[in-house]
């Protein structure tokens, strides 16, 4: 694997994995009413196009990260609605 | 353009743009306690080599995409600190 390879799989081990904290975070304080759900939505559109995107050109790499990385904006998706405030 | 490349385009517009609504919704509200710190700061190093990697494939939609997000991840990071709170 060349350095350039090597430099773009750590940028996307560290942009996908960046949401772990988040949702642990989420998780253990059941607040998550900053996060902006407008944010989520759009955010989780655009990794859903990087999936179909990546499908197409059949780059695993592309795949995997965003595919990984929506999964994990899933359940904090998942967890803002569960721990949202009732009125 | 290609259809494939739109598709590209498009995911990388929707994953850009969506850290100005949260942009928009911590400078609102003056609150960012439930956002990650190490999401945050893990995240804008992902950009950072992500911005190296299109500098040096010469991409220029890997360079826009990836500075104008790390440009936005700034400013959420710069509001978290400004607007926390103190002991």
């Amino acid at each position: 694997m060349d350095l350039i390879t090597v430099l773009g799989l750590f940028a996307a081990i560290l942009t996908t994995i960046s949401f772990l904290p988040q949702m642990l975070k989420i998780w253990r304080s059941k607040s998550a009413k900053d996060v902006s759900f407008l944010m989520l939505i759009t955010f989780m559109s655009g990794l859903f196009l990087w999936l179909i995107y990546g499908i197409i050109l059949g780059a695993w790499p592309i795949i995997l990260a965003n595919g990984v990385t929506l999964g994990f904006n899933f359940i904090i998706l998942w967890l803002k609605i569960r721990y949202r405030k009732r009125p």
